[in-house]
């Protein structure tokens, strides 16, 4: 694998992205998983060892770790150190397991990659035969844990690969939200690309939308930046559009939650008005996430249900009230952006351009 | 006067707006300035009564009266306070005087309207004859800054007279900042129409943008909004756009800081991006300001400096880490929206429509 060998010509030197963080492993030996508690940050920089079901559904369940790449990898390998563990105590392993995937598979309900990533491990931890061993089959799902770790690394390497092609020396980009290696097993989706460039040489800066109600670009994509030595600045969600009439803004870079059939893409609340603003200015919208974010059964964005959430996420902060007790409040999770808006779409199998057609799985 | 005077026919029934909270006045007898500390706005309703220099002094500086106009009628009310006592003193009434002008006028450096209310009051306070004892002056400097304020008052009202002939019943109107009641001695600027409308019985919603990074529209225009029975509904300053495109926002309505000859408006940061969100939507963005904030002497907004602040309002939230403590931040206090994106300015003296010529003050 060689990131950066479809960077343009003038790129000065290439070098090998490595994630700033390593956001969940597995602890030597493989009898724990290893999260940073991102619950933490950006005060404290926190790493917990998790070797028990009720630990690791904590964890998940309290945004320990967050992203959805990086939920799945976690559940993935909290199973396979689960596995060990009933393998180990030699009573009732396939009682125990199945309680541990149950517990792992709920954890977060919405999280398809956490379901997907358990039934993954699950299906090849599944007795064999008359002597296949409960030592044989935690193996077996070990294994499995570790290639769907694995794969998220090499998933987040390949839009960076691509990605990257888009970005040259000096530039500005503008990101909302955290799509970064924070998120994911390795370099991230959005932020992917900027790693990539940044290993190869390329000076970047990255203007990061602080992303209220939550924070996760004031809290963690300026986090992990900071980490990796990339240039990067920290605005309010209101300034993204001053910054852009200023001609401080070259590139949009964001996530995806989903993408639909015909390429709106739905992601964390606050990107449409990043869209909307890039258009106005005539500055590209781009879009990198993973083909799984693609789903083929939406049609366009209306048909993507938007989560409204506690509305004291942006009445209080640490409980200190922001407004008053009992004021009404919007708080939805995520807006839809439209194709037409969308300048191009990264992903680990390559870049889409418009007009957008989705409705088939990518190869 | 007869707020609604103007009001389409439609409307139901006429009230006089009355402002839903009385920010600075008078204590009783006249030997104190009486003001609501907005600083611990929304958890506490709490008012100060203030007798001396240092205490009034420290008030306007640490933002507990804020606004520009509040903060004049502030600035004159307090020197007719401290004129009295210098009267009652009787030792070096002049002296004392001086002093007490300089120290107000200086509480906070930029505040113009607060160095012309101070100066004002003074006019009228010098010494006339022989005969024109410091009881007497202190009585003039009174009775002035009673007129600034009720001038103040009158402002509001007559800007929210003509606002209100462009709302309509039922109307969801999405304001940034706090332009209302808290900012003047009356009921506001951008917010004095929908008080307007709302007495004269129009139901109205307010959509209130936070207003990151020192959060008015949450803390301020939500409480206001509140507290004189408007419907109102805090979102984040992400959100706003994607509030137009679901069709929830029938108008902008915004106040300003600065208005140049050309139309050109600076406001709170995050204005802009809410004008370009309601020019993609093909939503009206209307300014609402005194005929004061119109400045003759910039030809265009570029002009116009833009105040940078301490990036720790960014990074932190009441002793919050929000983002690493060492991250860079971009804080500008206001943008400029141009021209061209301003569908009407609202004045006291009227409603201005585009092509915007303010190179010559209004009658």
């Amino acid at each position: 694998m060689a990131p950066g060998d479809t960077l343009p010509a003038m790129t000065p030197s290439f070098g090998q992205p490595v994630p700033p963080v390593t956001v969940v492993e597995l602890a030597p030996g493989g009898a724990a998983v290893r999260l940073l508690d991102q619950t933490r940050l950006p005060a404290a920089e926190v790493y917990v060892e998790l070797h028990e079901r009720a630990a690791i559904v904590e964890a998940i369940r309290m945004l320990r770790v967050r992203g959805a790449p990086a939920i799945g990898v976690a559940g993935a390998l909290g199973l396979a150190v689960l596995a060990r563990r009933a393998a180990d105590a030699d009573t009732e392993f396939d009682a125990t397991l199945e309680a541990d995937a149950h517990a792992l598979r709920h954890a977060r309900p919405t999280a398809v990659n956490l379901a997907w990533a358990v039934d993954r491990v699950m299906r090849v931890g599944r007795r064999a035969g008359a002597h296949d061993s409960p030592q044989a089959r935690a193996s077996r799902m070990h294994d499995e844990a570790c290639r769907i770790r694995d794969e998220d690394r090499a998933m987040c390497d390949a839009i960076g690969r691509h990605g990257a092609t888009l970005l040259h020396d000096g530039m500005r980009i503008l990101t909302h939200c955290n799509a970064g290696a924070l998120a994911t097993a390795g370099i991230g989706t959005a932020l992917a690309p900027i790693y990539v460039a940044h290993a190869a040489g390329l000076a970047l800066h990255v203007w990061a939308d602080e992303t209220r109600p939550l924070l996760q670009g004031a809290r963690l994509t300026a986090w992990e930046l900071q980490r990796a030595g990339v240039a990067v600045t920290v605005c309010t969600d209101g300034m993204a559009a001053a910054l852009m009439r200023a001609g401080q803004v070259d590139l949009v870079l964001v996530g995806a939650d989903r993408i639909a059939a015909n390429g709106d893409v739905a992601n964390k609340i606050g990107t449409y008005g990043v869209a909307v603003a890039a258009r106005h200015h005539g500055i590209p919208f781009v879009v990198a996430a993973p083909r799984s974010t693609i789903d083929p059964a939406t049609p366009t964005g209306d048909a993507i249900a938007i989560e409204q959430r506690d509305p004291d996420e942006v009445r209080t902060l640490h409980g200190v009230p922001l407004a008053p007790p009992t004021v009404r409040v919007h708080n939805p999770a995520f807006d839809v952006t439209p194709a037409p808006l969308v300048t191009a779409i990264v992903t680990d199998a390559g870049i889409l351009h418009p007009p957008f057609d989705l409705s088939l799985p990518l190869p």
